[in-house]
């Protein structure tokens, strides 16, 4: 179990490597909530702290021959940034699938990147395999001592930040950071209370703890790819035992609710593991009223991609983006009138198609499906409203 | 002319109301490259510094009239929160088509919106309007000096931030910003250069610094709506005469890049006015080499409907979306094995269409047109190359 002892000396090892980063008000979500923004920590996740504090505590002889890794994420990056930091050569074992952005940052901090073909499981095999080989050692993204320290000084940050913290909120996959952050918040400050979060798509850690045992779901899915761990490790098994509180699940809806409310609302980026504690404040899965509650939002690292597909989701979901369909006669001037409709309720067309061979037309008639963007979701049914009054049947 | 007495003031009068916002590394643009994050600000933006030291300038009985104020933007949301703070009256005329987002925020500051029908220009008559009628106080957006000295507090937390600091780049829209900003660092060290930025449909400053007087544009044309300002001011106007070395134009484009690359490298969200500043570093339009040098980015407040057009016109730009048309034959099992090819090179589909009347087509064949995600642009020409092998013609 991780020692104050420890995580002093790993304070004391990431000062002037890692960031400080700043606690930020976040009155939207709570009179007394603020975020702990990990996202801006240098290769954006909170990796970093424990990969560095892992690695300067190798021997001289471990360093020589350098580290290795599995990893699609942000282990991958923070240990490529530490290595060469300390001027350490590392190895990073990627699946061939992952995004090309994290393969490209993990070469960037110096980390030769092997891609793997298959998922995971294949990388996390060829890394044991080329350890074997060559003499590297194996830097474990969760279950280690030191790294769980490193972690942990994200917990002393939080209490010198905010001394009259009453609970902190904390993402779960492996459980690395939360071991860390609930050993200094709970050695220090016992009042405070710890919530962890995981994904209801990957609730390894919950049902390990329900279980009293470590227990490894048979498969994972969520759009938190930072968290989706199919089994937790030992150690933060047993510091999850000791110290936190309660953990409860958040949906896919929930998260990316969150990671759009981030952006509009404070400014800031956050990948999907990263906004589950912000989606558990608020949509009440754990208590933040009159109580100073900190979010740990444990990184950025999001594909644009897959944010783009989040706003879009989130804009259809607030009324902001409409996809209707509607009949219109086959005439000359018919779409025209349609169309004469929507400008006239001050909506934009994002895109129309308009078949004439549908199963839902008749012969005379054809379909017109329409992307439009809204206001809101009254502007929605106003629209809707006066295609029906007009003689424009519309189907969702 | 602003004076460094004014400044120091509105420095006084901001204690406690405006964030000093982080000065953040940004070594991705250049080694000695900072930003200057006013998209952390209260409101979302940096209007927040002018609207406030004007507004308790003002005498016993303006106070007790309220205030009023014209604009779809930042200039409305900082008149609003500062006024209510201050426990007085705001107004704020907005043209109807202003996004909902930007009422919504305006109400939640505590600000009477008047939804006006028209654009900006019959906005701006209605306040006046009201103004005449009910005897409120017209907050200029940036043509006042108190304005300007409130925008300048920026200027001094940059040269307290970064006393070594040798150039700082401002986004131009009316210049109240760059005034207030290139008075406090030209009065403290004027050896460091000050680097003005407009939008390229929208140059109404450097316009008026070519001509060596105050120039209206006849019309303006930017996604960096918060600088789309036909007119600059007549102080603004002089003071850009006075302090500013350079102003530089970013297109488009550039812009689009800048907003991108700050969510993936910096996970900040920034408006388009804001990310100009970056967008100039980031292209070579100011020197920024060997320099410590300050971007200012002005504000975070975009609306996400536009975000997400910018992250798929970049993700398209850099070949992370590809779109591409081909011709299939009209027989069974051939979409089948297009779409083999695809998948055999790693390419997710976003969407499909596949059309039998289309005029590329001749009879006996069918377009298909395909959105994909991509990795980058060598994985878009290996998946051309792929597809024109086994005989489907590629047309963009």
């Amino acid at each position: 179990m991780v020692t104050l002892e420890a995580l002093w000396e790993a304070k004391n090892r990431l000062r002037g490597v890692a960031r400080v980063t700043p606690l930020v008000a976040a009155h939207q979500l709570g009179e007394k909530v603020f975020i702990k923004a990990e996202n801006l920590q240098m290769t954006g996740s909170f990796k970093l702290r424990g990969a560095y504090n892992k690695i300067v505590s190798l021997t001289e002889e471990e360093k020589e021959k350098g580290v290795i890794a599995c990893s699609a994420g942000n282990h991958a990056q923070g240990v490529a940034y530490s290595a060469t930091k300390n001027g350490i050569r590392s190895v990073i074992c990627i699946p061939a699938g992952a995004p090309l952005s994290k393969v490209e940052a993990t070469k960037k901090y110096g980390g030769e990147v092997v891609l793997v073909p298959g998922v995971y499981d294949d990388a996390y095999a060829k890394a044991r395999q080329l350890q074997e080989e060559f003499g590297y050692t194996f830097l474990h993204p969760f279950d280690d001592e030191k790294v769980i320290a490193g972690q942990g000084t994200i917990g002393l940050e939080i209490l010198e930040q905010l001394p009259e913290v009453e609970a902190v909120v904390v993402p779960i996959g492996g459980g690395g950071l939360i071991s860390g952050v609930a050993a200094a918040v709970k050695m220090l400050k016992p009042g405070c209370k710890v919530y962890g979060v995981q994904a209801a798509g990957a609730p390894g850690m919950l049902e390990s703890v329900r279980k009293g045992e470590v227990t490894e779901l048979t498969s994972v899915s969520t759009i938190a790819d930072g968290i989706a761990v199919k089994k937790p490790g030992v150690l933060t098994f047993e510091a999850c035992m000791k110290y936190v509180d309660e953990i409860v699940t958040v949906s896919e809806d929930e998260i990316a609710t969150a990671i759009l409310a981030l952006m509009e609302t404070h400014k800031s980026v956050a990948e999907g593991a990263g906004a589950t504690s912000v989606a558990a404040a608020m949509f009440g899965k754990v208590d933040v009223k009159n109580k100073n509650t900190v979010c740990v939002v444990s990184g950025g690292n999001i594909d644009v991609n897959i944010l783009s597909r989040v706003i879009t989701k989130g804009l259809t979901k607030t009324g902001r983006i409409l996809e209707i369909s509607t009949l219109v006669q086959d005439k000359p001037g018919q779409l025209l009138k349609l169309l004469e409709l929507v400008s006239e309720a001050g909506v934009n067309i994002i895109s129309i198609n308009h078949e004439r061979e549908n199963e839902r037309s008749q012969v005379g008639s054809c379909v017109v499906k329409m992307v439009l963007e809204t206001r809101n979701t009254e502007h929605c049914e106003e629209l809707e409203r006066s295609l029906e009054t007009h003689g424009y049947p519309v189907g969702r």
